[in-house]
């Protein structure tokens, strides 16, 4: 696969209550395309990534939506995989390039979150989740810290080490003014913060948020005539799903979606785990991106923590992970989070990042994870000579 | 575009409260794969269309629930346009496989209605307008009696000619054993039906049902291996989209997307509308039946009621519509109808729909809307010796 990156663009991630799912939409689009230095009559497809817009703004036909905001009649396909809304709207976009359909489409992932109550919002998460655990009385930061529980028992691994994920995370934060918390803590105040699920407290779980994020994808040979300096290219892109009980699972330590999707990604673009400078992975929970670390094959299972510790994932180490500040720190806007994490890569690559920049930024992962893992869409970008 | 048509399922359409959204998609996938007589471990992705799980079945995840029911971990890609949900699954799917990803995909389309009040239903049918258009308390029925009104204004119909559409359509559904509405009806019974928004009617109405339909979609190359006697190819998918707002279009008497996606259609199969013999529009109301016969091109603007009351698209006449029964009669589980569309040109191609079958039937079309045509799915079907 070789996909052009020829734009991206994040808005402000946060709590935006001035600004409604249609405005941040309407930033992304135009503001990813200018990026693009391209013009908006160019754009032959828009993929867009949302999960909640029913029951956060009563919207149910965003395709149309953005035919209105553009004024474009072109094809609009909107694509939901709960968190994994805006990853899966990427890959059904490189898709659809590679089939010679389109020879570019734009692809935005937005979620407005903060009208809702908290309450509100936690029960409409729930729709990510099995019957069967809403049933139970289980929520999000619930099943995560089953997640967590076993894999403390079956690595010896505690609430500390989770707390050195939100710290790293929230230092990345801190040099990324588009994030919604951008600040640092430290290890006592993760775990002097409000238990949630146990062991997971406030501090290891990512915030609701609002934003959305954008990026022009476009054929190499479109490319190489509109865009010429383009350098960076998606060169993997593969979706995997697991069931949505945990239950019904072999393994509650990690993702046997992520771990098939990656090795297909790994395959596609040629390369191996050991080649990826830097990564945006899912870490909605702390666990998570411990789990995920090992899922990518980024060291031995069980060694996470050690790995994680060492600094290695930590800007200025041999793999950074979750540079923009991750989900915990730059925020999680579903629908968005899954075409940050390309924005941020993009960007990374572009060597554009400023005071958080990787110094070796040439080949990069991204990991986008829906609900508990039943689905999983992973991507990796190369900038290429 | 020649992607093959290798097996399609439709469940009974109608008020099934005994079956949970998962029931239906289960008994789609199942017996959509029976019917094509491969197995589902050779499914290689799996396409889904619904638009309303997330409030009718606080389901919002139903990419993983797929692989719960097939416990495969294969790619799953949920696709929502509000009421074209159906149909943009159908071309989402056949892109992946014109693109090379996939050799084949099943393309499943469901909806759970009749779990909600009716109050309830209509409220969230509401989320396929606009703000502006529900916050003047309009609903469906009273944006298609806008556009129903302006369109006898302009070209002198009147009720009992939109009556026709219902009746004919309830004359095919009376045929159907697996319609919702499986009876004959009249124009008095039509014309004395209560009011729903002036000029409709109740029995100008689709109702609001259960149901799930699949398709299964291969390379002609993997048909040629796996599926030899395959003879029904979808040779064109097109997707054009529109202002959610009515106030904000040049025309109310028609629908631009129709027009532009239907133009696209008749290029990529390289026929002629003329060339159409049956056709499966998309008539939640009688009178976007009226105004789909003219987009589509079957009759000159402002015709449609002399065509239609001519006979032609009849049983027996020369453009047969809505032999499934149609929106009307049928039924309309929306994800499931643009499914069902594609359906039952594949049984009607395969000259298996017995009482109902067109006697002519090589070329067939299918038109997929979304609210008041904010989008429009077209595929063209066909039987190549």
């Amino acid at each position: 696969m070789k996909i052009a990156v020829v734009g991206a663009y994040q808005t402000k991630f946060g709590e935006l209550w001035e600004k409604s799912l249609s405005d941040l939409i309407s930033e992304a689009i135009f503001e990813t395309v200018k990026n693009s230095h391209l013009d908006l009559s160019q754009v032959q497809a828009i993929y867009i990534g949302n999960m909640l817009s029913s029951l956060t703004s009563d919207q149910n036909h965003l395709t149309s939506m953005v035919s209105e905001i553009t004024g474009l009649n072109i094809p609009v396909i909107r694509v939901e995989a709960a968190c994994a809304s805006g990853g899966l709207a990427v890959s059904e976009a490189c898709q659809s390039i590679e089939s010679g359909l389109y020879d570019n489409a734009l692809v935005i992932g937005a979620e407005k979150m903060t009208d809702l109550s908290s309450d509100a919002i936690a029960e409409a998460l729930m729709g990510a989740a099995s019957e069967e655990e809403r049933n139970c009385g289980l929520t999000f930061p619930g099943l995560y810290a089953i997640m967590a529980n076993k894999y403390f028992s079956e690595f010896g691994a505690g609430e500390e080490d989770l707390a050195f994920v939100s710290v790293k995370n929230h230092f990345h934060a801190s040099l990324n003014d588009r994030a919604h918390l951008p600040f640092e803590i430290n290890v006592k105040q993760v775990m002097e913060s409000t238990s949630v699920a146990s062991p997971l407290k406030l501090l290891d779980c990512s915030p609701i948020s609002d934003g959305a994020a954008g990026v022009f994808l476009t054929s190499p040979k479109f490319a190489q005539k509109y865009a010429p300096n383009t350098k960076i290219f998606i060169t993997a892109s593969a979706i995997a799903t697991d069931t949505l009980n945990l239950s019904k699972r072999d393994n509650l330590t990690g993702l046997k979606s992520t771990q098939i999707a990656s090795k297909q990604a790994y395959k596609q673009a040629g390369i191996k785990s050991q080649d990826i400078n830097l990564a945006e992975v899912h870490d909605c929970f702390s666990i998570a991106e411990i789990m995920a670390v090992e899922d990518l094959g980024f060291c031995k299972k069980g060694e996470a923590v050690i790995f994680e510790t060492s600094g290695a994932t930590k800007l200025g180490g041999k793999l950074p992970i979750n540079l923009s500040g991750g989900l915990k720190a730059c925020g999680h806007p579903i629908g968005a989070t899954g075409v940050k994490q390309i924005v941020e890569l993009f960007n990374q690559l572009n060597h554009s990042c400023g005071s958080r920049q990787a110094p070796l930024a040439n080949i990069g992962l991204a990991q986008n994870i829906g609900g508990t893992g039943g689905t999983a869409v992973v991507h990796i970008l190369q900038k290429l000579p």
